[in-house]
């Protein structure tokens, strides 16, 4: 079950790059990193991180309707891969394919979403791309410095390890639902932030560090696949779900660990410290100001336990990340089919 | 006349980032160089050089059917801007969106054309991202470093410096022709290659460098308006021309300069060398075997005179690159409207 290969989102990657070789610059493997660490010659400890992500899907569905969050989040998604890896962001490059309706008001919406996360982040547009195409979809290249000796990547916790986030969970879900379901209210609030100042603390003390930006669970199967390890969440992990959209999913009867399920995330930093550094690291996080979240410990075997139904349940997350490729574009199958899951869980617990 | 704001592009790139602040380690201005120029601190001579570009209209056009065609060119439009700059790269990010009903056999052209080319400049896709969208889009971002103290840019030329290519011109052009409008024959052959080796010498020795992305014609012109200057081409300029697009564009009555004034380009590198370091440029290059050709000079007065119909004529190049905004998606109205231009100078100059 903690094959890479098992899930579908993987098995389409290694295929697309099955040819491909490796530079022998990279320190990292595909699927290890969030973002690619590149040790540039005779330059001792500092490294090169860089990324992309594109924001194409969550515009096309309608998640992502507002051109300053679009802007924002293109600049957000591409700093929190950097956060994971604990660098100093140099910039972004952003690839732009603007629709030739798409009206000036609402350009400068998008644009002003760009700039003032670049702002946020202390960060800079170095330069960009633009075409003219059917729909809005925006890529974005983000570029950092590692100045430490130490890397983190997905890579390396080991049982015992604490399991951490840098803050409340579910929001990213919660908007979805709200947005591509209910489209009825506005409860939640959602512009997520790169997690950057944490990342950097995190590297000096984690042993494996991924951002949330496809959800919890999600990044804790991958987390779990790539070190053979399994998780085991705490009794109060609701205490960790953003509390709009926890009172937005009773509202609607949506079991709020579904919050943790789904695969639009919030971008924090999930992350494990090892037992020996832990008090040091609160203690610093502390100093920091920084929320840090315990969330759960790592098992020696592979498996996500979530205490559930008065029971410690193992979760099916292959199942839960292979939906989105069985229900295509169907939103409402999609939430069907994990509440039809959250059923199964609920009978197997009380029959 | 020399304005940058005069070509709509331009404009339309300089609203777009006007309100983004510029990072005091970037070296160039905005559509002052190919790629981003980046002084790392405390690296002395070393720069890191980083631009994206993607292929996009390309590809919903026609222009690029094969898909083998269109990864080799994800590769060497990005790998271009890194020549263009003497930067030896380091890797390629690639950002897919690929339609659902794509078919395998595709993607596996796809994916060769991307290894292709990364073989064929020895460099590597270090990363990526995958989206599913209704068209095919690729988005590329090269990352290089520059390790020469002299950093090379559109900027620079002086009266007097001669102007040459990396190779022939016009290729892009016919075979858009090719494609687009005759859609019968297959004689173009089309594969460019970015001039990475010949980037380096040129970093060496010229005054400025862009490549002919956007077609010779917009090249120059946009040269034209960053440094203030104009450019006469050489009598035999027609030598310059791709063979198999000459004898193209003369079977379909098409002026053989229109190929140079088309936007579809073929990625040589167009560069000016001081008079004084001309015969050791030309001396070296001949040692590497590069077939440098020389296809004017560098005048005091902006303007971009051509040697045609017994006349040395000032070309508009600002209606020439404004041409599609103009025309918008209809390639043959685009086309007409360059032979109405044409027609335009020939009554000039025999009546």
């Amino acid at each position: 079950m903690h094959q890479l290969n098992s899930i579908l989102e993987n098995k389409a990657i290694n295929n697309l790059i099955a040819t491909f070789k490796r530079s022998p610059m990279q320190l990292n493997k595909s699927h290890e990193s969030d973002a690619e660490i590149i040790q540039l010659n005779d330059f001792n400890n500092t490294k090169l991180a860089i990324t992309t992500d594109s924001i194409s899907e969550e515009i096309s569905t309608g998640l992502y309707e507002d051109p300053y969050l679009t802007g924002w989040m293109v600049v957000t998604v591409n700093m929190s891969d950097l956060a994971a890896v604990g660098a100093d962001p140099i910039g972004i490059l952003i690839s732009e394919i603007i629709p030739e309706n798409f009206d000036s008001g609402k350009i400068i919406h998008l644009q002003k979403g760009i700039k003032e996360a670049c702002e946020c982040y202390n960060t800079f547009v170095l330069g960009g791309d633009t075409n003219s195409g059917e729909k809005l979809i925006l890529s974005g290249c983000a570029v950092g410095i590692i100045q430490s000796k130490k890397t983190i990547s997905r890579i390396g916790c080991k049982p015992g390890d604490s399991l951490f986030s840098t803050g409340k969970l579910g929001a990213g879900n919660g908007v979805a639902v709200e947005k591509l379901i209910s489209k009825k209210s506005n409860q939640i609030f959602y512009k997520p932030s790169a997690r950057l100042r944490e990342g950097k603390l995190i590297n000096k003390y984690a042993s494996c560090c991924m951002d949330s930006s496809d959800g919890f669970l999600s990044t804790l199967d991958q987390l779990m696949r790539l070190n053979n390890v399994g998780f085991e969440i705490v009794d109060n992990w609701e205490y960790s779900i953003d509390v709009e959209s926890k009172l937005f999913a009773s509202q609607n009867k949506i079991p709020s660990w579904l919050l943790l399920a789904g695969q639009h995330g919030e971008f924090e930093l999930i992350y494990t410290i090892p037992q020996e550094l832990e008090e040091e690291f609160l203690k610093e996080s502390s100093e920091n100001n920084f929320s840090m979240i315990k969330l759960g410990k790592v098992l020696p075997e592979p498996g996500i336990m979530l205490p559930l139904y008065e029971n410690l349940l193992l979760i099916d997350t292959a199942k839960i990340r292979n939906l989105p490729l069985e229900t295509g574009t169907d939103i409402n199958l999609y939430l069907k089919k994990l509440m039809d899951y959250d059923s199964e869980l609920i009978i197997a617990c009380y029959s």
